[in-house]
């Protein structure tokens, strides 16, 4: 048996606790907690099999309940006697996907991004906003087998696309590669066909919370998207943190979301404040370029579920559904570089380049802290990845 | 042992032998073929435990030369001595979901649909085709849980929708509930992220064929889809029929597609004729009101999965993609009740009630035949579903 050193500031003491799922050379991948830099075998520490699974959705599925209950079990053991062969240090480790996807939807929660791209995808609307924008939280969605963990690589996607003024669209890889910095929510129990989820029930149902890099071919998203809406702009990757931060660790970071005016129907009403302070940062080559709030998103994710459900539609285990680009009103606070650099227009320097959207071989990192109970910081570890060429 | 009976006309006699997945009183799913009105456990035919999983996934996963083998072994087979506990009259079995559905798209491959959708959706638009339309096979992701079995009552979604000439969305039951026959496509083996199915292959990787019902609420889809397409309007349920007919018994339906005009992008072309002379028939309340051509559709399933994968999206075994709407030139061709009534202005009169959409009690079948080898005439079942009111 061991005692951990943790340093005392570090973003991963208890008051975090995420999960995750890892593998040493030679074994098969198990579900883990970290604890500062220690990955933590939780099936050993805890003797419990349901952590032997090469993914978190078995534990997920055992409910609300259990997490509450196993939250408080590991708090108390990493603190205490921790059996030798459960401990490895997380520069050892190779972590992978947390849990399987099964829906993956996308949503589009800020006002300060959607209005972002309602000017920039249509400038002759007075309006950037839809009209039905502030009256539901719009989404679509995504493929599932398109998430990766931090780390993967991108490979630049191909597709179709209309250049400036030409009357036909060519093919080849796009030209317009960008990024959108995202908070997803991963479902632990879903509900089943027919029975929606109310808003204040989401964190009976939310298991935890990841950071998501939502990569987007532009100049495809743009040819593409009318009338039914993204596809192939989006599907070729989305990237997740390795560590899902538990929904029950936020407490601390919760706060109210934006007034909503006009109000809201009612099944959107909420009981309690479901905004989340979590600061974002996105790094470009090495250089912070952006720092998204997600205290100022716009929807919730209890409105997301609430609305995701209402007409009867199921979620189960391993449902992902994310916030859309987190910006903010500042220019240094959007999350995606087509906002950032204004459509390309206004190039940012990053790391000595002149910039507008990704190069073969840049690399993106999105990180984040929120509160933690006592004063505590939670770290979300990062979601990573570097482009590389089309194929 | 036992010699089993069928009539000459049979829909599911040797040039048919679709794969589902049934259950008698007592005992589990297991996968079976059907052949006349008898099915037939194929793990106890065969003597082949890959049949004994409550899926077809199992099977798909092992690829196109095992589902060539396969087929020729029940060929022969169902025409010898079977084992008599391998059979079982289809009255008396319950059909399950045939394949667990990992990534479902649906596309909008038909031009006389998507014309027709258009001149409603958008009256002051000079085409109403949008101008990618005839460049690349338009789709969107869906609900992959929302996929129900034939017979499934479908629950009268509720969500927004903006009344005509209203300021503000209101909440409550569709008033507007559609249909939408369809055709869809079940890939039996993907392929890896980043590396693309060229159309030539389809026949590789797509296993089986089922009829597809995508219901639509019209008035929550048309206030929820700008800009990122539909959602909740789709979401609540979709229905397929049990028995997953392998693409390998169409050989003989098979037919050119219509002109393809303006020629496609390389990607795109095919080398082979990938059109599939599928003969719709969708009944409500017990009339028939619409006979839908597959022939006719623009985009062939070739196209579909070579664009869905051309970004290097990787697909998997499950994956469901299907054609959108079925809708042929003529009136009585148009496999969306929106399309029949154009919009709910030109009700027409189903079992001595004027209709246009959907009411509660509501019963829609769709049906479908096919030319099978030497004359036979290939029977998919059907994808039935009765509306219940809202809860």
């Amino acid at each position: 048996m061991t005692r951990l050193a943790i340093d005392a500031d570090s973003l991963f003491g208890v008051a975090n606790l995420p999960y995750g799922v890892y593998s040493v050379p030679g074994s098969a991948p198990r579900v883990a907690t970290r604890y500062g830099d220690h990955v933590v075998d939780l099936a050993l520490l805890l003797d419990d099999p349901v952590f032997e699974a090469p993914s978190l959705n078995p534990f997920m599925a055992q409910g609300h309940d259990r997490w509450v209950e196993v939250r408080s079990r590991i708090a108390s053991a990493v603190v205490g006697d921790v059996p030798e062969r459960a401990v490895h240090p997380v520069a050892d480790v190779t972590l992978h996907l947390p849990f399987e996807v099964a829906d993956y939807v996308d949503f589009y929660a800020s006002e300060h991004h959607a209005s972002n791209l309602g000017r920039l995808f249509r400038p002759d609307n007075p309006d950037p906003l839809m009209p039905n924008w502030k009256h539901l939280p719009v989404g679509y969605h995504g493929r599932s087998a398109s998430v990766v963990v931090s780390g993967t690589d991108i490979v630049r996607p191909s597709g179709q696309r209309l250049p400036p003024g030409a009357a036909a669209p060519v093919f080849g890889p796009s030209t317009r590669l960008d990024i959108e910095a995202e908070v997803g929510f991963v479902v632990g129990t879903g509900n089943p066909m027919g029975t929606p989820i109310p808003a204040p029930e989401v964190d009976r149902h939310v298991f935890g919370v990841v950071l998501f890099n939502d990569w987007s071919a532009r100049d495809i998203q743009a040819w593409e998207y009318v009338p039914l809406g993204p596809n192939l702009g989006k599907s070729f990757a989305s990237t997740v943190s390795p560590w899902v931060v538990p929904l029950l660790a936020l407490d601390a970071a919760r706060v109210a979301t934006p007034a909503q005016e006009p109000a809201v129907l009612p099944y959107l009403a909420m009981t309690q404040p479901w905004g989340l302070d979590i600061a974002l940062e996105v790094e470009w080559n090495g250089e912070v370029v952006s720092r998204p709030p997600y205290a100022a998103m716009y929807w919730s994710p209890a409105q997301m579920l609430a609305h995701l459900t209402v007409n009867g539609a199921p979620t189960r285990t391993g449902d992902l559904f994310a916030s859309g680009t987190v910006s903010g009103p500042a220019r240094d606070q959007r999350g995606a570089f087509i906002e950032l650099t204004w459509g390309g227009a206004e190039p940012v320097m990053v790391a000595g380049r002149s910039s507008t959207f990704l190069e073969d071989g840049d690399e993106v990192v999105i990180r984040a802290v929120a509160p933690g109970v006592d004063g505590a910081r939670i770290g979300f570890g990062e979601a990573r990845g570097r482009v590389v060429p089309a194929r």
